[in-house]
């Protein structure tokens, strides 16, 4: 549909013992949908370097943009910028810049070991601005790094989100219906046949003792998607009176 | 650590667009966590054909199990069954057991075509009960393909849970401390190269104005994890004692 795509790497061995709830991923992928960017696949990887590397070697030539979170603060298992630079090559170096944002923040007195080690990335990175705790994130190429902590990570993205380029926006109409996805089924499967540009997704929900369904039409052809939402209520209002 | 290994695949575009917060990756985690069996990856990818078949194959070779989750219901979007077939090489068939479990459920006269859609799944494979909503799950080889809705997949889980291979029990322990993470990474990274068996991660919280941070320490030596974390807990009071 649209022709900017993204990925989204977290590194989170927090996420993988079940210890953590992830919310950057839902956080991201409603941001990115909003600017018509197409979010195609999540990884969340444990923190061993030779994932992170791989991964972000295959991320980030298959997609236009990688956001990559957690693993750039202050302590060992902090891994992230010395993998990113491994990635492409570089490397991993303290950052003027991002010493003296540190200096600022901290004040020079209290730069300790850890928090000059959140000054060291790769060397042909610029930096993102975070609003929220001092220490940035960065970008290389095509790959935003950005921090775990979810408050922290928002105000990185915002501060990147106007460099990014918009692809075409996205329209999503939901018809709830009723009835158990099966009863749909059939209706649903032609009315994809005969709009094979409009992604159609079927998501069963639970209300009481009510099976109910919600029939998601998205793209970015609005009079496609209208044409096909009105046609699909007819549909359902007929089966509907069948029952 | 464990010899066990795991990953997960969600398929689910509604969980791309931001539509739906994923609560199945931190359920699983948990119960492998409990199981000795390390998860080391999850992949929340789109629904697309090649996209399911490549990354099934690729994980199912690197992983002791595969937990695949979502796209086996009757909707012509539960594209899953088919595409674990196609990466396995073998038929997406009718199976007669799942045939007469869905019978049972809906009745012979209300088997409408979606609904046997869902009996057919991949000729070599078994069935997973689904005590939740009839539809059974299926399993082949080390790979288990389960619904996305979550008490539908827990339900499965469940079923599939006993014939699970444990790994060594991981004991996991973490220290609060009322510090900003900075103040601890060298002592934290210290005792990290000591025992260097044991995963230990540094994570930040927010409490009202206090900054603090969780130490966590998981391994499968009880003995080496309480060694550590005694130590840590004595060099975290000096430092407090210091500020």
């Amino acid at each position: 549909m649209s022709n900017i795509t993204a990925a989204i790497m977290i590194t989170g061995n927090e996420i993988l013992s079940g210890r953590t709830q992830d919310k950057n991923v839902n956080y991201i992928a409603k941001e990115l949908s909003s600017m018509g960017i197409e979010l195609l696949e999540v990884r969340i990887i444990a923190d061993i370097k030779e994932m992170i590397v791989d991964t972000v070697n295959e991320l980030r030539k298959k997609y236009t943009y990688v956001f990559s979170t957690g693993g750039i603060g202050p302590t060992h298992d902090d891994i992230t910028a010395e993998c990113i630079a491994e990635a492409f090559g570089v490397k991993n170096v303290l950052n003027n810049d991002a010493f003296m944002i540190l200096e600022k923040y901290y004040g020079k007195e209290n730069l300790t070991e850890g928090r000059l080690r959140m000054a060291h990335i790769p060397e042909t990175a610029g930096l993102i601005e975070n609003s929220a705790s001092g220490a940035p994130g960065f970008y290389i190429e095509n790959v935003y790094v950005l921090a775990g902590v979810p408050y922290i990570m928002q105000a990185m993205f915002n501060s990147l989100k106007p460099t990014l380029t918009r692809g075409e926006e996205f329209i999503s109409k939901t018809l709830e219906v009723k009835l158990p996805e099966s009863y749909i089924a059939n209706v649903f499967a032609d009315l994809q046949k005969e709009y094979p540009d409009i992604k159609m997704g079927s998501y069963p929900f639970q209300d009481g003792k009510i099976w109910g369904t919600h029939l998601v039409l998205r793209g970015t052809n609005i009079v496609e998607i209208e044409k096909a939402y009105n046609k699909l209520e007819l549909e359902v209002k007929k089966i509907e009176e069948r029952k």
